[in-house]
């Protein structure tokens, strides 16, 4: 099976160019000028962008969370990402409490085996850090499971105490493993939560101002700096507020292998969100949305590159019957919000029409950066050799997001009514045209799993 | 003509990828797995890396300088950049003092037209702010002289003060043009030099310690603080002093529109080198090298991005005869070193054998990078459309610095019986073979004026 | 004459107490619990403060500015000085353009002499660096002129370029003196400036939008790195902005021995109050109103210590005729503002009353710190053997500030119609009291001139 | 009684004046110069200073710790402490895990009544976070217990989790007291000291290279983050490392109440002492003695006032039989050292002597800046109406630091051998000469337990 691009400019991260793109099988074959080749099939990209596809290093398909689960599938979850121009994921598998690393990450091979239309990889959250995980860390590293994540939050659920976390970096210290961090001091957060019910305030909004952004800035200096004594590089998900950005720069202007993502919810929505009742709880994510101020932070540390990534959290709970279940206590309220298929348009939108990134720059925070930082060297460009991921995007296309025409499994969007431009018109997984306008190609379990190598996290 | 490069390893700073080049004419045509295609010529890159042509934004060819020239002509220059894997140069056009922008630029283009030997571009040593000079600087944006030189150093010569250089950073903010900045005090370093002389001390080494690299970081401040008052971005060049990178680091985190440059010199040399009597005028240049402890701090900033763009300032004087001019007052000794032909295969051997960048940052900070800041969409990467200046590099093999084999019109090298890990094999510019081996087929006026757009220094 | 002071709580920078205060001649005597002497006369001081009397480091008594002179001579100025409970003063000789220290020296002995109702040091201001003017400075110092003033302002005034200003900086560090630093770009300040004039911008407001707070920081940082490379301290005057502040936290943070006051303006009024059409130009100072979120950073430098004194730069101006040579362009409004009289009030109601700082805190910004700074040994504490210059402080008294009730020689107040709560009952100068109530006993050249010693400027 | 020293110069942290002291009971009643009254003692202090007495706020009488008890009781300690020449501590009491503050409290008073030789407070160590026990902290800070220490060190003895910690902050926002901190992190220490240990590395030079400084940066910024939030001010005790150092600067150039002390044992020895095989168990306390360069810092520190006290915390155990309880393994060292009787001599050495501190901010850090902070008004200056604690010292008097000589209960000295200049000569408690040169005239008992008001904590 072969394509041809034609007419298209093709968006790097280094460089913008005007070629034709032939795909072979699986690969992207032959880049060149006016290419005059057969091809099976030939779209024509005229005056549209190509991109290589999206990839959404932090997504949670199915996650159990206070007593429900994500809805998404490994199905409907990567079938929305593509229609949002994402080809790949990586997911979290989740070590159970008292169990090994091995049967959180075989549950979820199950739940991604067969169903999941674009490729993914795993990274492994580490709920309970006894010898015998940290010595099974090196084989999951050597499976391509080359990243882990902790928490300094949700005591009793996910919490590592910071011994645990410490050693859990020194063993990525010697593995060439990648520490992930969850970064919000959840010890204090979860006294001041208290005190929030028990003085009646149960509302989203004060899930809010529980979990002050002071507290993030905390609990990012201390990773970073059990990492430094670790001698381990270390990367924090779902940055959301300046005083955590601060940390991540301080920490890289002396030279420390620190980085971090952000999420287009921090860099869009703001604490003022979770405030209409429990409307609010929509919007109910850990760490929550901060007041509006800290998204232009947020947005220079992504054009400095202290922001390496921006990735979606994807954790989609319906607002009826799952976010409801803390309609009386904003603790109980599923933690999350769909995000998966949003990303990329969202980004083009408010980073590349708005003036703060590049084309160059875009395709960098949302493909070019996740595939080096997490070992896909496969992935990320449009480059012969590479696996034909392939966005033809229409910077020009406007379009409304909502919960009545988005792909994801959730009965509402974040971002209902707005209007966004920019969209993907034609997707391509490893040379298989699965998305083309409004039509759905994918084919549940063609998505493969990615042995992913370790990070080179030189930068 | 149509030139084949088979089997090489094409390193991008996006992404690292086995494939085939056509070269058609002055273009890269097709990149393909296992290209079948008929050439002209096909090279042999197995084994190789093929990376796009380096650009040095930071010559001095023929600069006159303290009664004297630079030695190398853009002729003798250019063809040693070239063995040096180097394929576009940006030199320096001075404006006469009390002369006109233009006639400065004419004087220029006449050094370089039918002498160049790869395309060259020509930033503009503003000397003298004039309301006059500040209009003419409009015009030559719109020639392609996107970039005008100002100096807080050189009192009496170079110098700006610090309303003339507000000026004209206002002049920019309007017209898109980047104001590139020697900073360094010149008044306060010019008393310190003036006290050593009288005391006696008028070695070589005291040119070094003259010049404190406070007062380097002092001018850096200045000259981001007035472009800040200004709306306009700066760039920085020949950073070499902790205290500038701090400046640098500070402003950019404050999410300002900052820039900077090093050089080879900073990252491999240090005040120690100026020390051996006489000897050390080889290595005279402004800023002067450091104590060593800088070094690693420079290579930080290349690897945080906080130093977008690695430079040579080229700009060499015979140590006989014109190094001598300041054998009795080292504030008579032509300031400036050899180092065209040198930086990439430096870098290499410093940066990437040594672990300190990735070989895409390589790339990034020899070649797209500097493309990017100055305006070469067409430079900078190895890509369907864009220039064909390629190189044909081998990370493998060991050669040994020296006058006696270096192409640069100098009688010595700073790096004199270095041996270092990496060379260019082939060096292809616009789609010409001028470099095979040791073998010279370049041709003196080949090399093609650059007109730069403006820079996009969005990052 | 001996003069008994009883009942009163003595609060000194160091401790509150209560006892009584006998004064014997000039000095303070005793100070003891019910004190049970003959005294000549005695005052009750029960239920109020006994202070040591306040000590303004920065007047322009008599200035020649822009065509005119600053109104208050040496009687009327130290005269309604005394009514605010300031006992000490130190006012700035200008040396003449072209002439010597010591002729500008004689000039403001001339002013002082006989005139003077309080004691009274001299600064030097430096209008032109010259080898022979260095050489003046060190008799200046043994003469008890022990601190120089120079300006990065005032372009073809008071200005000195880098090089005049480190050397003067480096004789310093040789003599003990200490440099106090006008830091403000002026040169690019002055492009703004006429750049607003040319466009129509005439009215007082466009004086305050011409002088950016980053030009303040970033000449602050300059003239702190010459003096790190030159050896010497430095001390800021009239700081005015969070950028310059944040240069003197970096310098101290670094162990630099960088010195800041700031005036009341700063802490009380912003560039809002330039904005009222030309009644804005009662408040046109150099540096100008801030923005009043400068204010509260400016609280927190005097809490902690990194502004170590607080100076009013009293300096004024009758708004008729004088304040009016500039109605058709700032730049001839005459710089300065009267405040002599009212700083003690002021810092005592917005600081103390509150809760910014303690009584104690209020004392040591006032007075003692100042005494230390700048060598007067003698003066800054309540303490025997120390000159009785003491005010009986009323810490409940509240009084309205206005023109037509204060003591300045000046038709407007910039505090005209303020409420504030404190006020000077009693006030001593070197034991006779020369205000009592609104009584005034003082007599024109009882003060006495200073001859300070070097300050320690340890911290 | 009344006592009359004659002649001194008292050095306060204000001033330095001649004067002539009355001591009239337990307080100072008359200052004078020539002082001419009746007295049963006169002392002459000609050529000498008289300063206030010292205050140590940070010293461990009979702590048990690791199954044994620090040597000094509080009559051996406090008589030593006077021989130094300090006239009040503050020590800890400890709460019995489990048990109440009031059982720790009455625990602590039982070993100091009747047997301290001068005057003395608590701090209440809070093992136990517990509702009731926050609850009582109210009633305590009423009884003057007006500061309470807790640990982020010691895991399983004295650590408190971060909630715990946080819970107490909002205690003491609420009701005025102040929380010390302990800041290292002690979890991921725990890990690395057992790593050491099981890997044969059991010397107490373990103990300091187990301990990173950068762990305590991180817990210093952690509890002054989590005091940010809670809205209540935060002391760090004895401050050992530059990372800690710099988290304090940052905080207070926020304008944040975080407060700290440092100990002369960081000031004056290093890394370096705890190498010499088990001698180097002398040296072992926590945090551990750093390497020699974080020396420097402190003294910067001390003189900017980033740190504001020095204290001892003097927890002293013999070498032989107590340090020797972990020989086989340095987890098993008592942590602690001798100190109380050494502190102002050392810092009048190493500081007056050396020209980094002013013997007015000598004063201000051992005695001055204590009262002040932990709310002893009547004592830290000398002043009319304050406690008679008094010190005549000597400023030039050579004495050699020997465990043969000194007063403390501890069978070595961390200083053996070393000439320092200065010393005590008189010591009064409350009016009573407890010190006479060698000889001791004090009474166990006569020490007075001090009820503390709150905190001023403004500075």
């Amino acid at each position: 099976m072969r394509t041809l691009i034609t007419g298209g400019t093709i968006v790097n991260a280094d460089a913008t160019t005007r070629a034709d793109i032939l795909v072979d099988g699986e690969r992207i074959a032959i880049i060149g000028t006016d290419l005059d080749v057969e091809a099976d099939r030939t779209i024509d990209a005229s005056g549209k962008w190509v991109i290589p596809g999206a990839i959404d290093v932090h997504t949670h398909m199915e996650l159990p969370f206070g007593g429900t689960f994500a809805k998404d599938t490994f199905e409907t979850g990567t079938r929305a990402a593509a229609f949002g121009g994402t080809t790949t994921i990586i997911d979290f598998a989740v070590q159970p409490r008292g169990g090994s690393l091995r049967q959180g990450l075989d549950a979820w091979h199950e739940k991604a085996d067969g169903r999941a239309c674009i490729d993914y990889g795993f990274h492994m959250i580490i709920s309970d850090v006894r010898d015998d995980v940290l010595s099974e860390m090196d084989g999951l590293v050597d499976e391509g499971i080359t990243s882990f994540k902790l928490f300094t939050a949700y005591p009793g659920v996910f919490f590592s105490d910071d011994g645990a976390i410490f050693r859990a970096m020194q063993q990525t210290a010697r593995n060439g493993g990648l520490i992930m961090m969850h970064a919000e001091n959840g010890l204090a957060i979860d006294v001041v939560a208290g005190q929030n019910v028990a003085a009646g305030n149960t509302d989203p909004y004060y899930h809010g101002t529980s979990r002050s952004p002071v507290l993030e800035g905390e609990a990012t200096n201390r990773v970073i700096r059990l990492a430094q004594v670790a001698g381990a590089p270390v990367y924090i998900v779902h940055l959301s507020a300046r005083e955590a950005l601060d940390e991540v720069r301080r920490a890289r202007d002396a030279g420390l292998p620190a980085f971090a993502e952000t999420c287009p919810q921090y860099l869009f929505l703001s604490l003022d969100d979770m405030g209409n009742g429990f409307e609010g709880s929509k919007f109910v994510c850990s760490p929550p949305l901060r007041p509006a101020e800290h998204q232009e932070e947020l947005w220079t540390g992504l054009l400095k590159d202290d922001l390496q990534v921006v990735s979606t959290d994807h954790c989609p709970f319906d607002f009826h019957e799952q976010k409801e279940l803390g309609r009386d206590d904003f603790r109980k309220i599923p933690n999350g919000l769909p995000g998966v298929e949003n990303r990329v348009d969202l980004l083009h939108h408010g980073g590349v029409r708005e003036g703060r990134l590049t084309p160059n720059r875009w395709v960098e925070v949302i493909s070019t950066a996740p595939a080096r930082m997490f070992g896909l060297p496969h992935k990320g460009a449009v480059a012969v050799g590479l696996d034909a991921d392939l966005v033809v995007y229409d910077p020009n296309r406007q379009h409304t997001i909502s919960a009545s025409t988005h792909h994801m499994d959730v009965d509402y969007s974040c971002y209902e009514g707005w209007d966004v431009v920019g969209g993907a018109d034609v997707v391509l997984s490893r040379g298989t045209v699965i998305v083309d306008g409004e039509a759905w190609h994918g084919t549940p379990g063609a998505g493969q799993f990615l042995k992913r190598q370790r990070s080179p996290y030189l930068r």
